[in-house]
């Protein structure tokens, strides 16, 4: 999907709380915000918004120096869900439909804001169980994953990630990849991330080439490339991934929360809802260039 | 009071939302947030947020030829407010205390945000008498008050100067001045809606000589300067005017609640207290340019 007007005030916002993050100094946080409006007002693009996203966070990497502003609460977040972890494995196991189940803890997993607070562990657990998808579109999902030998599995957010691992424990018999961002930005889900967390253990982890918080087709590396072309179904979490990846042209499952007004209103549903779309192959101009 | 970082996300949300009013054309809209980001980028002042946010809201006229987006709102809350007005007015006089009450009402006209929606009413008058004012000047404010011969009062939006005008219509044997921007703004008070209230058969109705959503010493006209250094009394309704006239040499009482952070954390409040303050002559430096 390409930038709305709406993302601008947006991204400006999430830039202030990450400066916030970085650095006490006013003037440097003006001095950055200014830059990046100087910059995002010299955009010409028609770009999804992760791709604006990074130019942003990019942005405040090099005025400010910090990479990874996020580091310590990606390591706090994968704590927290590890702490979760053992719960939602007898969650599944009782269940008396494990997959269904486990598909609803990786979608609560894109629900819970990890960087909000500490209380939310046990409301939004019970959710988990009784977890209404506005669009849900399970039934083919189900008949696709039985079928499917080898599926992708693009990672969204720290913290997230042990949800993800949950679901992934419930494929049995496939061959499964999970990717993730190449490098930091925001609380996405890397590498240190996968292994912290333990998700290396269960699926095949990778990078997708992609430096952005969402998946950007036109850089991924070409490990990714031949995945997402090549394997039987692909499951892409979050709204970063479906900004990114909502016009390819191949079949993915979406599993997200809209959380903005922006995809909400593209999609025909309110903010908050949580979400299991099988978007098809709307053309077949592109031609992949994977096998 | 000057821009704080924080404020640039504040002024692009703001702009956003008001292009909405104006068009549902996003080329248009982007287009002119481009233009905003651009002008904020190159800004290097110190000024208060009301400045700015003329350049804003400037800005959005020129680009899209739409002076007065709120005209019509503005409108509708004047009504609305004056549909309130016999409650109002009762409430006063049937308090033991209708100075005070009426004081409160004028608060609570701040409160209120005429934007939001229609059931706001009964919820909101109900507030009115139990009112808790987390700074509360009300006493030096009486003595004050008693003393006053002229009293100066800044208004601040539409809608609001109808409960205003239930205070001014409190305040017996004083020569009173109601002052209103020089120009449509956001949904300030303009001329149009003194006179669509009814403020001005209570007080002499004067334009500032500032046509920004607050009041901006160093622009405003010679008769507001001559009443604003002159007056017995000034009161400043509102977060602008608290915005451009809390460094001012002289005594000003401003009545308000806290809108945002950056003015809760200055005043070391919560977002949302409501306010009587007394902010005294802080500096003798600055000769008043008036009589």
């Amino acid at each position: 999907m390409k930038i709305h007007p709406e993302c601008y005030p947006c991204l400006l916002r999430q830039a202030y709380s990450t400066l916030k993050l970085i650095t006490e100094d006013s003037t440097l946080q003006e001095r950055v915000l200014k830059e990046i409006m100087r910059l995002l007002s010299i955009y010409e693009g028609e770009d999804p918004p992760p791709r604006v996203s990074r130019l942003v966070y990019g942005t405040i990497a090099r005025e400010t120096g910090v990479k990874d502003p996020y580091r310590d609460k990606k390591r706090e977040c994968n704590r927290m869900a590890l702490d979760l972890y053992p719960r939602l494995k007898e969650m599944v196991a009782r269940s008396p439909d494990p997959l269904f189940t486990a598909v609803k803890v990786a979608i609560v997993g894109n629900i819970i804001d990890f960087g909000v607070g500490r209380s939310f562990q046990l409301e939004s657990l019970e959710t988990i169980e009784r977890l209404a998808l506005t669009i849900d579109h399970y039934e083919v999902f189900l008949e696709d994953y039985r079928r499917a030998q080898t599926v992708l599995y693009i990672g969204d957010n720290a913290g997230e990630v042990v949800f993800d691992r949950v679901l992934l424990e419930e494929f049995r018999g496939k061959e499964v990849y999970y990717a993730v961002r190449s490098g930091p930005i925001i609380n996405d889900v890397t590498l240190e991330d996968a292994y912290e967390t333990g998700i290396a253990g269960v699926a095949r982890v990778l990078e997708s080439g992609s430096w952005a918080p969402g998946t950007l087709l036109d850089e991924v590396n070409p490990s990714f490339k031949d995945l997402f072309w090549g394997a039987d179904m692909v499951i892409s979490k979050g709204q970063g991934n479906f900004e990114t990846l909502d016009e390819a042209s191949r079949e993915v499952y979406f599993f997200l929360r809209a959380k903005c007004e922006v995809v909400a209103r593209l999609l025909g549903v309110q903010v908050g809802d949580t979400l299991l779309i099988k978007k098809g192959r709307q053309t077949a101009v592109i031609t992949p260039s994977g096998p």
